[in-house]
């Protein structure tokens, strides 16, 4: 038995509001239990210098959490000076992973910054910007399709993200904090609505894992991702268009 | 007639939604208007070094605004290494207007911290992060009461605060952004339910002003916080007693 | 009876010595009591990125104290790698209050930044900063006339500062440190020659006030902004004619 | 065909110089092809504040590459002041991936910090680093044990780490920079030498992949890795008491 | 003939005004020529982590230059986050110059802070600083002695500096800016009173020099110190008892 | 007798390998003793602005430490965000003894910039630098060289740098760590092959000399950078055709 009394496949209630942000090209509020990150999506006529002249758009992530979206305090980064180290790692991920959903030759030489803000932790943060990050993302590009339509469908795919864990042999599907803190392997998977993985990361920091449970980590996962790739469309139907079938 | 449709001397619609936040002691929503800021209230039982040994508590703000509050997207300020010169001017003004707020000695070496995070902007951020930021301090002081009861109430009065411009020679309640961009004088007034001052901050960039401006100016002001004072006391009833009266 | 045996409405010995500094197109030391504040005025052709274009020019300013201008030494700013909250607000007000006494569109696409260096500390080192800074910024125009001379006086008036406290129920012009550490409530007030207000800022951190302790603060200050006014003309007579009569 | 002319199986030559560092507790300097990376490890008596008083040890690591190590000069992160986003993430993989080798409650409360110093980099540098990495700590616990014998082995197994890629539908091993620059997945992979996985990190940012090629891309990196286990063992076999069997 | 007429071997005007800071517990603004130097020394009673233990004294400098102590106003180090390359290679200069001038054992362990400011630059700020700041310490451990007597004399020998300069193979004492930016070699002397040398430093950056023209340079170098030594006697005649005869 | 072995006017065993870096334009791994560095240098076709549209080149150097370079190991300065005043003040020099060695104007508007990473130290770290620096760069120009044949040879002549101390009278050549530490007077001397000086710079922070020491320590050092000369053309035979005769 799970501590808030969840079966071992089962998600969290996922609230996703598109459009939370007024100025922002778009923007989601995903609630997963008592997760809550806002993200938003900027649309710039400019990309990094890397990608300057190769016709393709770039998406870029940043992450942080709010000073009070956890238990104890953390000092504010800004205040400090400097990013964590561990949200430079998540926005790394939140960023691939994003990339990864689209056509970035089809976009054109545009950015979307994505950012992602813990409103309120309680584990899983980083797959919940990932999830909600799409969502901003496939906003903005309507925004993007309503002034200049789009030849070809620029989404490859929904992205989505949820976290399995493994504990004493069991797996267990989208944890919460107090799950995460003793786990004994942790994996954050990304895939696309095809079935396809983006993104796997399984770190057994405190113990090892075999063959055979990445498997059964993977169908758990995969079960979980159908589910919020379903919540995904029924938030914003008519963004359908934008997805190349 | 101004650009919402609103009446010279007539707040915008605020909300206040009270322990917002699952994990800090205090916490507070606000929105006026468009502009939605969420401040939190954490305790901590140290204070800074230069109040150590005094029996006095302290209160400390952070101010900042998510990247994207804004119609144009701001550099985060982890990620520039540095808070704003702006940032840094508000959560002083923040600070020392809750510090007015309180009998720092009733509250004992107690630290608390008012992070001021602005989920959108749109005119009088700074002055909802004060008038929110009095509610988490309530919250929280309520909290601190429940375990060890206060010999005396804490609070010297609630604080509110409000803007006011000058434009053309005429006064204008509480602004909103397209306000306050090319307004003449801009004045941030923080008020205790005394109706005694706080801080009265008077800025005019563009046009000086009168005596005569700055009497209509508290006289429009002054309403605007008792409205305010009333808000806060609907939102927190069970709170009262920690007022002095 | 106040600490250096001044009345309740008496300045400190003010002295202006124009053109200290050799290399500045504008330069002020002023010593107020034992306060000594150095600005310089550097004149620049180029503006900020958000008044580029608008024809306008713009003042900017930056405060520093040294680190031992105080009774205890503070760490230098560029060892800790930033400038100080205190510093950050204290040039925000600076630049504000010299932006308000120029037409900045008779200035043209120009930037003068206003360097205060605080070379020793006894109180009022902010409103010193203004009221010499005017005088480097009128010096530094004078520069600028006698190169293409100005179409239009490009002074709005004199700019000065003065700060005013409340103890115990009386008012005090001009505070020393040694006063202002337990004042009830300080204020900044910025003024025109006109009689006009620039920027009033009044703090009542420890104490509240009411609107009749204000009236009475502004009247002793605007006594102490009228000394100041000719203290300014009277060590620049030949500058007269850069202010709009 | 590969560039080098490996075939699709085949490691690039690996060379470790186990004690390359005179000073440190324990140092390597892994030559991969022609990736260089310099690991030393320093043994200190003091573990960070989250481990302090649970009796257990800690791993750091800690990534530099040299501004030259690579075809184009990078700026030196001292001098930018401040490490790039890459260089935390991999840092953090690499303490991860370390920490797992070991039984830190019986290493005691001490920590070990591995700097890892990329002389010179053509791909593989994260990796190279851990393989690297695992020698250097092993080395310095060897001198540790000199001192104060441990009761049990510190170490749970031997970790190496090495990448995969999938390119066109075919499964390369340890992929060079000019391989990994256009690859279409890339998989880090670090493992026990008992054959269990401690990090796996796929990132399929310009193509997905599936459970099939995830199987294909998971046994040729195992065969990798029974490489450089036998290897690391053939370097410091007077190290193997400190393994548990 | 040198620019400002002076002869090959003849120092610019020297004026030392002892105790130019009220606060510090010694202080010396030196014009030298047109550069204006302020130093104040604060005594610590501690000392860095390195010298703890050892009953030693420590002696710290810190420089930087006012924004527009040049002719061209040089960016804030505050602002930009950190201090020049040259501020801190200077800062080293004086620092160990100066702790040159003194028996550190017989300090006991105290800190003294020389903090260096330069309000107006031509040419030869860092020797300024070190003939301005043996003066500084010289009145700080006056105030030592008063409070509580040396045992010894804590003070070496009088140390000033000064610099030299080859041109076409002419020998030119103490240089002023406009004569040190196009100097063949440039040179920093520092010497105690005893005619020993603490510091030499000679930098042919355009052009490199002999042995023969070493010795013109120091011989040179010596006359004006001898001449410093005296002006510093005459500033402060009482501090005589300080020195070891 | 020296700790070592070594006689009063001994070089330690230096080993010069050119190239050892297989992407940098020039480089060079050079072994004194225990001492290690690697430099490289990379030629940019761009300079810094204060030399722009002068047709001159720049060389410019940063020095560094591995942590673990040395006894103890010191924090990383990336992750502290900042150079420590040490390697400020080393690069400073390299830089300048570098450009010393060249004819700028010959060079044409190109940068080098020349990376000296200590890989392990032990004593004379900066005088090393400098003598594989000039390897570096005599490669790199090499380089430049069989791209288009500079017109006029560009370097003035080789640079080597060597370290002297003075020990109770004694002159030592070529410190190691354990005799640095309880110096009484330490040079660095940086020489041309013609054997003009180019940089001397003599610190006495524990003890002063007189003019005839001086002499001692240029003729002992003059010795050794005979012998460093000696090997460098030794090391880099083909590269003579690009030194001035």
């Amino acid at each position: 038995m799970r501590p808030d009394g969840r079966e071992r496949d089962q998600l969290r209630s996922v609230r996703l509001e598109l459009g939370y942000s007024r100025w922002a090209e778009g923007s989601c509020l995903i609630e997963a239990g008592n997760t809550r990150v806002l993200v938003t999506a900027t649309v710039e006529d400019k990309v990094p210098p890397f990608v300057r002249g190769t016709g393709q758009g770039w998406i870029q992530a940043e992450y942080a959490m709010l000073p009070r979206a956890t238990h104890e305090r953390t000092h504010r980064e800004s205040v400090r000076g400097r990013q964590q180290g561990r949200s430079v790692e998540i926005q790394r991920l939140i960023g691939r992973s994003l990339r990864a959903s689209l056509y970035l030759e089809r976009l054109g030489e545009k950015s979307i910054i994505l950012d992602c803000d813990v409103l309120q932790a309680d584990g899983g943060t980083r797959t919940a910007a990932i999830t909600a990050g799409f969502m901003a993302l496939w906003q903005a590009l309507d925004v993007i399709n309503q002034k200049a339509r789009f030849e070809k469908p620029p989404i490859r795919g929904q992205v989505a993200a949820v976290s399995v864990g493994l504990k004493n042999g069991q797996v267990l599907l989208d944890l919460s904090y107090e799950e995460d803190v003793d786990i004994d392997v942790d994996f954050n998977l990304v895939r696309l609505s095809s079935g396809e993985w983006v993104e796997i990361q399984g770190t057994g920091e405190h113990r090892s894992f075999s063959n055979q449970q990445l498997s059964q980590v993977l169908a758990l996962g995969a079960d979980g991702l159908d589910t919020l790739n379903r919540l995904q469309r029924d938030a914003f139907p008519k963004g359908a268009g934008l997805i190349e079938r």
